[in-house]
């Protein structure tokens, strides 16, 4: 089989497969060393002729809807992950294909959830042939047990964008779950009892999609405002009773850590922005929906309440701590990429300082410019993380793939990239001597806050100099991972692969960085 | 020369060339009966490594913008115009690109206005070529008489974006004035000191053009909110001391008519429309910024209030009267392509049910589905229109061409188009034998309203049978033009044509319907 094809070694020094699904891939070749010279997937034209003059797309349900979009074996389907672990619609399309026959589907969401483990058994029965596209917990761990036939293709949220866009992957029909929208198509997640916020990850499959399925719970007279899905680019609309699980899809995950050890991370974090003198007015800054991040966020609040400071912009997931920011005055803008909980869905869908952003507005590193990297700074996770400053987000020590890359690999662009990490896990250091797998190259993380120290990469002098003289724990990372070993009796074993590429990791401009391995046993 | 190629006829029965600036042309095959097999334009991929990641893509001044894009001979050139004639920017980059040498160039604007008269000089010096887009006025007269090099294109703005996203045109270089913008590239027309509303007729440039500059007299820090056009599709942004004369970008030319027999048409298409049962609740409009079609919405305004009617939408181009009805709860949203008044663009930039619109959601026909024809009514003028309801609306009876063709072909798609048109203009018939130019084929157009009475298609027997028995002056359209010719003393003298093609009128599906011919003397 194709997978077992010729193995290069790519300039991060990682084995990576030279054919992934039949194509040939170009190996990761360094930071911005990659050129593109292509041109933009172009959809086939449409005309008007072909669509009711008075705009009702509606089609009665699923599987006429796909038939009239023309389904056939080995198409690809798209979806979105804005309904997060709620999400009824995805699984509802592939099984609905099912029940039409159709088989060797590709299956490329902008990321799946345990909900979709069901997807599993369709594999099993080969309707779908291989997921490209984040999968978190079983999926993931399906594909690193070597079951799917196909490569799984890991890539970030600009690194989605950028593959479509790129014509890396041709969707044939996206199937868009909408929390309001009207029968034109237009269509928005701000509203609605499914709302979710921005729909931002399924702009790009609405542009180049062959063919467009919009699915709502929440049909509205022509025109849904606002539309974030343009009905000019959709052929169906098909109502349905429930799109998702409005507890699921707003989570209400988005706490704060109550752990001491994270809590310090947090607070260390947010006086290393003061210190160096990045928490200034007019800065920036994104963070995620885990609970240091959130924690930071509430340390870094005080902080520039006590100075004075007022942020430009702050980046989402959006959660209630970023809407505090913005109702306190703390700063202009929210520009936010996925809405993480009911209170940034409320914000989203009422305050023009929180603006819906795409991955493309945001991300997309095959464009001219992207907002990730204007933003000051970013703290993001990882699973692993290297002396080198190396970091990993998809696999566990153990060679599991367990996590999606979400929009962690294009915000290490960033001016200062900053991982918070807890030294060790389950008494397994996440400092390691090299990562299982390589999701972020070294040169791009700026700072490793642990709850023993902060070790701040060599490269960045500046940042060195900068909180020189501070109180913060600044501290080497191989003295970090010393002391961690020692606590945790070692390092970790090393993770044992068949040598069978399960996956690829896609670098941002569409270059493989690095290969995810069958495990053993 | 080229140009005086093959002639043919076309389903309309209208002679048009073959060919058109070297292009090979499909003449109009009628009404939805041409179906384009096309993709669509595919843009150059770029890449973040070539742009600053600060986001700062400030160029120090036009020609540094042009030259660091790549300007060349030939290229094509793209303005958009909603500026109108208070524009600034479109001149100085074409004499920035004639200072610097360039020849040949084609400019590609939306609309031309007489601010732009001096590109004739261009012309006649070699830098401009010729120009695609509507001419108004002086530009459009030295076409007529067949001084420019090349042929004009005259599209509708759906059209435009049509050809645009076709490939029918390809735009090296957009340059749009933007009232703000940031660094970035994100860039908006609702607020600043040259604020004009909506900058939609300028997105298709900035998702199909090789190169776009944004050219801005008011720069504020990252991020420009809201952006309609988006930072990742710029490559320069230019500091200017002003974009255009605020006086005459919002030009305050719509006054409604004090002409008695003006607001009759207007007073009596109202009532049409009210007794027809078209003005219903949830119904929708358009009407321009004429003075017949504003005294139009205020006597329709009236008859809502009194039945208690109240519209989904209405479309814009906005004007202090759409913006009355939204005040007045009359209406649920403005849907609105360009703004035309003070009271328009304070509207659409603060109340979120003032939605601006762009040529691909209201106008493209080429694509899956639009707006346009899910307008219950629309009101619009002509220069001539003949007793078979075939319209014109870029030259009048003497064969100059003295206007663009902006919306109005599109908006023929509505439920029921509405031609208001005195029965004449300076002793000269508007109703005629066969119209001058044909810009609208009669089976789109339902009713022809003048002073002396409607006339309604007789294809649109379910308008007659609405109106049976209603006490509207309903006449066949040959009574009236007989009526008319006898005032005048006769039909008007058909213009005198030299047998040179000198501009095609297109179709909205990117055919070829008409030609414009060069005057005798």
């Amino acid at each position: 089989m194709s997978r077992r094809a010729e193995i290069v070694v790519n300039a991060a020094g990682r084995k990576v497969p030279a054919l992934v699904n039949g194509r040939e891939q170009v190996a990761y070749r360094g930071v911005g060393k990659h050129v593109p010279d292509g041109r933009k997937a172009a959809p086939p034209v449409r005309s008007c002729a072909s669509y009711p003059p008075n705009g009702d797309k509606r089609a009665p349900d699923l599987e006429t809807a796909l038939r009239e979009c023309g389904l056939r074996d080995g198409m690809t389907i798209s979806n979105h992950h804005h309904l997060r672990n709620g999400d009824r619609v995805a699984l509802e399309v592939l099984q609905a294909a099912a029940r039409m026959g159709a088989k060797d589907l590709v299956w490329f969401p902008s990321a799946s959830f345990p909900c979709q483990e069901p997807v599993i058994d369709l594999m099993e029965r080969g309707v779908v042939h291989h997921i490209e596209g984040s999968m978190n917990g079983p999926l993931g761990e399906y594909c690193s047990r070597g079951k799917m036939r196909g490569m799984g293709v890991l890539r970030s949220h600009g690194g989605r964008w950028q593959a479509i866009q790129d014509g890396e992957v041709k969707i044939d029909v996206a199937v868009i779950a909408a929390p309001t929208a009207d029968a034109f198509g237009n269509a928005d997640g701000s509203h609605g009892k499914s709302a979710c916020g921005s729909l931002g990850f399924a702009l790009a499959d609405s542009v180049y999609a062959d063919r467009v399925i919009v699915v709502t719970d929440n049909l509205v007279p022509f025109p849904c405002v606002p539309w974030q899905i343009q009905g000019g680019n959709v052929d169906f609309v098909v109502e349905v009773p429930s799109i998702g699980d409005p507890a699921k899809i707003v989570s209400g995950t988005t706490e704060i850590t109550k752990s001491p050890d994270r809590l310090l991370i947090a607070e260390n974090i947010a006086r290393f922005l003061r210190d160096a003198g990045i928490m200034r007015d007019g800065f920036s800054f994104q963070a995620g929906a885990g609970g240091i991040a959130l924690a930071f966020v509430m340390f870094l609040r005080e902080m520039m309440k006590e100075a004075g400071v007022r942020a430009r912009f702050v980046r989402g997931g959006s959660t209630k701590y970023l809407v505090q920011l913005l109702a306190d005055g703390l700063t202009d803008f929210i520009l936010d990429g996925q809405t993480f909980d009911l209170d940034g869905v409320r914000s989203i869908g009422s305050d023009p300082r929180h603006v819906a952003t795409s991955p493309f507005t945001s991300y997309n590193y095959n464009g001219k410019g992207n907002f990730a990297s204007m933003v000051d700074a970013v703290v993001l996770g990882a699973t692993e993380v290297d002396v080198h400053f190396n970091a990993n987000v998809v696999t566990h020590s153990d060679g599991r793939l367990l996590h999606g890359i979400g929009g962690w690999q294009n915000c290490l662009f960033s001016g200062c990239t900053i991982l918070a990490v807890p030294a060790f896990r389950d008494r397994i250091p996440v400092i390691v001597d090299e990562v299982t797998t390589l999701v972020g190259p070294g040169e791009m993380i700026d700072v490793v806050a642990t709850e023993r120290g902060i070790a701040i990469n060599p490269r960045r002098k500046d940042l060195l100099d900068a909180v020189k003289g501070s109180k913060l724990p600044i501290r080497p990372i191989e003295e970090i991972k010393a002391e961690v070993d020692a606590i945790c009796g070692g390092a970790p074993r090393r993770a044992r692969f068949k040598d069978n590429p399960v996956a690829v990791v896609k670098w941002v401009d569409g270059t493989v960085l690095d290969t995810v391995w069958e495990i053993e046993g």
